[in-house]
């Protein structure tokens, strides 16, 4: 609809929403998550508050689109895992990327203060999942898809479980601080993973565990 | 230093800790964390603001208290895990019931309104885990140890990778709100930390308990 203003009008309005979510991210990087406010986002964009706020309904949901467009690259498309034949070597380069990514400090104050907002709200918890967190796994579930179709993992395993077995672990250091984030975690994480997703090295078949 | 002032004051003293810490638990599953305020809880506990400020520094505080009254049995002492000497059986026997206490809506409530704060609050996480993580930890950790000596694990088993396999899946499901907690979950769970972290020769297969 907006198309009917014209292509310039709609060339403003998208480097508005980037000017947004630019000072979104900036701003929840630089203070406290519950200092930032609508106000300040708008400031810091050159917008008016109300220019927000017909967008999206509060800090929250600017913060969550914020981070939602840091995973879309240049053409709005999703990332996807890399894939060279050796599964081990692509998640160890895939973990030791998303170590390094919340060892930074920007990324983990915006990524802090939307877990916070996560946890206690349940529509923005779905939200995430439909529009961050599925994409992702699907991502890393069709590279181990392909893993298992060329039998480096068990005809039976579950790619769910093996995906929180892989990344939960890292998350929840992450999220209480209870141990440093290092590549030798990283690969630790893979390398337990394989043994328990990986094919059985026997003749006699994996026992069942149902499910 | 209070017994100087006799047991009664003791036993005064004790009531109202207690008194304040069950009021606190209540809050916190009946409304949002958020409307949670130490002037609530005072007046639910019967007692004077100052009475809970002498003792806790802040809310947080105080909720941490109460959490932390629950993990501890009628003599204050933590709680140790099952060694029936089949780790299996008394994994899924741990989980299961982990399972159970994560399904309950007022615990859920307890636990999420303090993950909130040890998010964003590193000098509670730091207490978090001094407190109450670290010795829960121990008591597993002595489990899996117990079953190492047994040749149940491996030898070269990272107990800690092996702790965050087994706990830390089921924390972020639950955190994300992203799949259900269920009795199959936590036996899943155990069956794949077996798998990654048992003894690597399989001179004899692993038996199944049955469920």
């Amino acid at each position: 609809m907006s198309n009917e203003r014209g292509p310039d009008h709609s060339r403003r309005k998208e480097r508005s929403r980037q000017a947004i979510l630019a000072a979104a991210r900036a701003l929840v990087t630089e203070e406290a998550y519950e200092k930032v406010t609508v106000e300040a986002i708008a400031a810091r964009a050159g917008v008016g508050k109300q220019t927000i706020y017909r967008r999206w309904p509060s800090k929250s949901a600017v913060v969550f689109a914020a981070l939602l467009a840091l995973s879309e690259d240049a053409d709005g498309q999703s990332v996807t895992l890399p894939d060279t034949g050796d599964l081990e070597a692509d998640l160890k380069l895939v973990m030791r990327a998303t170590v390094e990514e919340f060892t930074d400090p920007s990324f983990d104050r915006l990524i802090r203060a939307l877990n916070t907002e996560i946890a206690n709200d349940a529509a923005l918890a779905a939200e995430y999942r439909e529009k961050l967190a599925r994409p992702l796994d699907e991502a890393k579930k069709s590279r181990l898809r392909s893993a298992q179709k060329a039998g480096q993992l068990a005809p039976d395993a579950d790619l769910d479980l093996a995906l929180e077995m892989l990344y939960a672990p890292l998350f929840q250091r992450w999220l209480h601080r209870s141990s440093p984030l290092t590549t030798a975690y990283a690969d630790a994480l893979v390398d337990a993973t394989l043994r328990a997703f990986g094919p059985s090295t026997e003749a006699e078949p994996r026992k069942s565990t149902g499910a």
